[in-house]
């Protein structure tokens, strides 16, 4: 992490928060208290930024300079509001196509992804505001850029976004090993939400169940599952593949 | 690079080679000479092992140690001769799949690419003795192992290697942001040899020329070319979609 990806002190960080800076998420030294962290609590809380309360440990690994018990992560990129990015897409009369990643941690992974949905058309990105990757400078670099491009949606609560997806008439696919359905049976000439789960956990238990679509990518091997940033390509590509020989546009 | 990746002095080195260590290369510092290293040089030609003349201080980049000029990087795998190799799968009665690596450079991609071609049914990797990565335990950790069992070939020369697979019935695929011909209307249901270029080079010209099926991957955005890795991916899983779709068998 550089100096440009964080800002530290309890004052500093309120007048970041003040100055409209994207902020990534807020880390606060577990039994920190006073009236100046009060005061940033509220800043927290009336902008709907993250925040974190985390060993001295934690800080002291980001910086060493002097904290104070607080740092803020600040964000490369601005994130997009899903209620209001995706009637936009609905009305622009495009066949959306969003890809949702549910708790990927690897900033090589993340750009990966993001350069891939890039290329592909994909019209944004979901991810989880807590346990995923901080969207620092480090993943844009990753991303070649795409994730300037793309954008890219952070939500609280991921069974709400999913569940608000499907009512907008998005196809929910999980894309798992557990899932007995080739991913090339799967019809992705419809709204289509792509699911991809975490490195080692994969996909939520609840988002999973919640998916009308589960497929698996079909592994011929002794390793059994792909890189996440490879599977997800296969998938994003999977979807133009269908959706060109449909003659459909897919951007 | 760990202690276990390389052997240093040129005794060392000339007992290893005598031992049978897999040596993925010797680097020889530019002007050393002597009755020894003469003998080194002789055991290097007759085992048929690649040498390269390096300035001194490559190889104190490599080793702090008083390595005395040479230094040999040790291979965490066997390689197969290509000539051995493609007659077996031929014989086999098996639909050959092959990929080839023509100047992949980082480690990551490479282990990623051998994890995808294990899960792809990839009956071998060809990569060139120069100018590509060092087979060595960072490649093998990132491949997840597969690069322990996708057999791996080192050729000294790629063009003739490639002339040798098309004399063998392969079609030779060169995948390139320069090809005209979308990627999913290649044939992939014959003896297939998927060409993947360099990171920042491409495949080279003379390879990319001796192919007979040049194809891309359709690009939507603004950045216009996808991560090696995850390209190579796309283009293996559409290999098994072809396979697969056609009721032929994968492996």
């Amino acid at each position: 992490m550089t100096d440009a990806d964080y800002i530290y002190g309890v004052r500093a960080v309120i007048e970041a928060i003040d100055a409209g800076r994207r902020i990534d998420k807020v880390l606060i030294k577990r039994d920190l208290g006073g009236n100046l962290v009060s005061e940033l609590m509220d800043k927290i809380t009336s902008n709907g930024i993250v925040v974190q309360r985390v060993p001295l440990e934690k800080l002291n690994r980001i910086t060493r300079n002097n904290h104070q018990g607080v740092v803020a992560l600040l964000s490369a990129v601005s994130y997009y509001n899903i209620e209001d990015l995706i009637p936009e897409l609905v009305a622009d009369g495009r066949l959306p196509f969003v890809v949702i990643l549910d708790g990927i941690t690897d900033v090589r992974n993340f750009g990966a992804i993001a350069r891939t949905a890039e290329c592909a058309g994909v019209d944004a990105l979901i991810i989880p505001s807590a346990g995923s990757v901080t969207v620092g400078a480090d993943a844009v670099k990753t991303s070649a850029g795409a994730l300037l491009r793309v954008p890219v949606c952070r939500v609280r609560n991921m069974a709400h976004a999913v569940t608000y997806l499907e009512e907008k008439g998005f196809s929910l696919v999980a894309v798992s090993e557990k899932a007995d359905h080739n991913y090339t049976q799967g019809d992705y000439t419809v709204p289509t939400a792509l699911i991809m789960g975490a490195e080692d956990k994969g996909i939520s238990p609840h988002i999973f169940k919640a998916c009308s679509t589960r497929v698996s990518i079909p592994m011929f091997g002794h390793i059994g599952s792909l890189n996440v940033s490879v599977a997800a390509g296969i998938m994003m590509y999977e979807v133009v593949r269908q959706r060109l020989e449909a003659n459909m546009e897919v951007i």
